[in-house]
């Protein structure tokens, strides 16, 4: 079903991008976690837009309001919902894309999926704002994580052509551009800049490190590790490629290379690389679990493109107008930790499931 | 649940390497539908082993005995169970698995998991060798594909360094290496071969494309046509990477190189280039659905080792006995197409509920 | 999981008595059904509380606020989401029942169960209330089915020892008391209000018949008709029992007595008695899908009651303060026609994929 | 999905009464589960056909044979498949079911359901037969409840108008007949031996009291115990009606006399009675869960009845041959153990998910 996710948890996100409100059922935490607001709010802050010049300058507050499944601060263990008032909509910037679909937007498969009841307004479902509740799921999530040792590493690893440099092995998520080289990271801020005043938009990489997982996560076949994330990193729009430790990598050198050779360390097993980026048959190892996810570059640009009238049938110049960012990346690195957090949660509510 | 696929359909894929029999139940298939077996028994022939010089010697008929689910050549309309019998094992082979796990193997992974109860010989569930049933899985559903005029292309992009060339635009799986480039071709056989007498392995690239879908087909957030794909690709051992489209490629270019304008053809809209993968907001815009796939190198070499002793956690050389394929990316050909299949299927009987 | 209902259809409901609001999301509806909301207003009032001598004197609104999945009066395709805030909350009456228990309630089982976490107030999130947001998504889907040809038919078949008499041909709804014989239904009335000055409750049982279902809906094994109905009508709180067709009387008689005779009236094959409920090894049959379900009485009562103090584990005795229905079965009639509407519509929509 | 239940094991049934065979795979059982065979196929015997004079003649060893999942008698962590080969089938016996449906079977939903390309041979998918994988299921599962401290006592409490005395207290397993009264045992096979000599059938109800629970399972609205339960024992064909603790017998007292006190007992709480068949709000409160099912009388019997010939749509007798059990309420007891094991020991899953 489109808007759930979950084996053991069971995420529902709802809301179009103009609709009254958005938000998120989650089902399946234990009764009993503490839900820290403030600190969620500073983590769904890191996703709201209209904060810096590279990202869209629609303003909104964002803070959810909790309408069941927490008493006093703590879960009460029945369905958690939170929704966010859509509140600084300009419905009428929109108005012509139920007739000429944006290229690279979901105006056209919308209109033929849902037969012209589509709500066309902002992007309706398929807006980057529906990645708000995803965050308040993925942020609620994190500070169980937190609980039990786990911690989520990102970095943007490129922006278009733009490489950062280093390893991540610290948490960026308090600098103002989540890079580890902050000289790297000034460059794609200039890229994103360029971009916008070329009336473009640019593209890039997020990466990923899972920290303190325990060995034994994810199953054989179906629900791996691999498509625990995939399932839900896919549904951060704009995302159209993923690769777990070294990915496409890994494909064009040997077996002798990309094999992880098991070691002892500290009386634990581990792996002298982490190639495999910490799954192994789908199934977490002990290592860092690590990933990278690919963005295309934000559809809406303010360059003329061509564009079919859906009443006419007849090919048109499309210029978009609205308020947009040249490069969502930024503020989808929350969005990469909030999914990766439910996926890792939903996982080891299984694993509870398997030790007897 | 890990053995478990579809919202539609019901895949369940049981079996270990060397467990008497292993096999495939399919749910929600209607009744009625034709399943021609000597044509699956010509598929399921493309990933068996044995068969040429780059892949393991292991030598099984494969075809399988269906159990229950058909009458005459027709679906009856409740669950297709089909096995296949584990003959040519050769547990030996494996027996100091149980302590000395292989890397790059979930060997390690298993032991973890199943508390030292799993099936270690031959890989137990996790074995290539579960794709066979995977295979029967697609390789009926492919039969139903066809009727709806749907077709789906494959071929190895890669191997380690080596390309193919040109466009992937007709069938390559009457060949004898599936290449557009009959000479790359032979290039990677030759890359392979250079492996195996290395005593090493290389991984490789596929690629896929289906042709003839509605547009219409996936769904916004967590039931994308990616997670759809995603779910069953992933499934296939070995696969560390996976895009749409461009891909990877697209986080280094800009909006507007990237955007797929629309244009009228035939009467038809189409987009005048396919960066997007034939997929805007999770959902089939009507244009080709493209993907790849990366295979990293067989994790069974021929080298030596290091590993760990589980029993007495002291680091230990390993040298892999048995028979293995120096690269499997030939033999997982038809295991993506199979993949491919199942999820497009699924998501066109998804479809069938939206049209009122 | 829980708080989720439905294989094609994906109704989550959420909130306690007590929360800030209650509320339901509702995926599935093909995109442009038209949802009238004044008629489904209409259709929550039925079992809105404090309309009369019988039912609690808590008073609500009770009118749903769409938050999004809708536009313009048709549903969007997206996911439907209406919430009811909680308003007339008297929180206090509840206090001590965090530690003592109330007999028939699930005071005790959620204190076991969320390890004093829950939300006891009111019942939290097993308070009847939580039907309001059942009947929500009911009444939107009883609309799409009346235009199918298919209508719901239903009355208190008995309160106590009060039966109804006569056979259930038409609807009950517009009468003050849903029973077919007037006169029976005022002795139920007196019934209930016996039980009332009684400081006791009674309970009853609600008849269903289903017309104008086409035969084919269901499965066999675990989809059958009757388990998709049972998994939802035992969601109404005080439901303890449920039979299909003639159900427990069919234990009594022979199978000569029981078959239902095929015959063709109209050109048209039907069945000459309806013993069977119009199902047959779980699918429909084409005749009226009839069943019965039996609610216990209300377990809050007036009299005092002994229970155990969950700090203490003293035995105490308890005086049940707040509002309550004497007989909470008249207020779930529509539930269950909105528990059968939602459960045929799922089927239904199974239906669709099994047709080529 | 029609052939699979649960939400943390997955039990998939496949095969038809006269298919090469059937078989169940069932996943989520955590590696290291002991399977002693031998206690199983004794379990199997219990629901075997062809043992007495009430029962059909079919006759078949039933055995089942273990595809994988199971290493050294212990589980191995992955999918748990078993089958059974049909080999004693008269197919002939059954030749003029698809075009004249007998009354109270399957046979005329099956043709409209399927389009006429049902497996109608002995029932197919609907036949009693699927009972036996059902029980391979509930029968492994028996053994780990045991280890567990639940057992699962049964009897029939009436077959037709003839009732069991006395309270089910101690096992019936190995008596000839299980009841409590081994008077009022004798009294229904007798009334068996009645129906038989009349060539028609009777039906009757049986008991099943669940004890060892732990309080704490289920869960509020769609997966409470009698939801699971429900979705488990309809599957067993024939049962018509359903109820927990009192039932419908609750519907017809006050509240009063219904709601079970609380009280300490060996510095335990329980309840005073157990009206409440030990659920309240779908969660188990510590004592026996208890419920009745309705079994209708076996629809195969030997008079006369009429039908409906369904390719010239005139209605025409129909006198059924083959081999048909006057009742099957005997032989149903082991499958309402399995039922009820299957849906216990599902929920004592999701249980350990809930304990942070």
């Amino acid at each position: 079903m489109s808007s759930n996710y979950g084996e053991n948890i069971r995420l529902t996100i709802f809301g179009q991008s103009h609709s009254p409100a958005i938000g998120m059922t989650l089902e399946g935490l234990p009764a009993g976690c503490k839900i820290d607001e403030d600190q969620l709010i500073r983590f769904l802050k890191r996703r709201a837009p209209g904060q810096n010049s590279y990202s869209t300058q629609r303003r909104e507050a964002d803070a959810p309001e909790f309408l069941c499944g927490v008493k006093n601060g703590f879960t009460c263990g029945t369905p958690l919902t939170a929704i966010i008032r859509n509140t600084d909509q300009h419905s009428k910037d929109y108005s012509n894309l139920a007739v000429l679909p944006r290229p690279g937007h979901a105006d056209y498969t919308a209109q033929v999926k849902y037969f012209g009841y589509q709500d066309y307004a902002g992007g309706g479902h398929f807006s980057g704002r529906l990645t708000a509740p995803l965050c308040i799921a993925g942020g609620v999530i994190l500070q169980q994580l937190k609980k039990e040792g786990i911690s989520i590493l990102t970095r943007i690893s490129s922006i278009a052509d733009v490489c950062d440099e280093g390893e991540l092995n610290a948490p960026t998520s308090e600098k103002a551009f989540p890079t580890v080289s902050d000289e790297m990271g000034q460059k794609m801020i200039e890229r994103i800049a360029e971009a916008k005043s070329d009336g473009d938009s640019v593209g890039g990489v997020i990466e990923c490190k899972i920290l303190g997982l325990p060995a034994g996560l994810g199953d054989p076949m179906f629900d791996g590790m691999e498509q625990r994330i995939a399932s839900i990193v896919f549904s951060i729009p704009a995302v159209k490629g993923l690769e777990f430790g070294l990915g496409f990598e890994c494909a064009r050198i040997t077996g002798s290379e990309n094999n992880d050779e098991f070691a002892v360390e500290g009386g634990r097993i581990v792996t002298k690389t982490n190639n495999c980026g910490g799954i192994l048959g789908g199934i977490t190892n002990g290592m860092p679990l690590t990933f990278k996810a690919a963005f295309k570059p934000t559809p809406s640009i303010g360059k003329a493109q061509q564009s079919v009238n859906l009443t006419s049938s007849v090919e048109e110049e499309l210029i978009i107008k609205g308020r947009h960012d040249p490069c969502i990346v930024p503020r989808a690195v929350p969005c990469i930790e909030a999914a990766a957090a439910i996926a890792v949660y939903d996982a080891m509510l299984s694993r509870k499931k398997e030790i007897k």
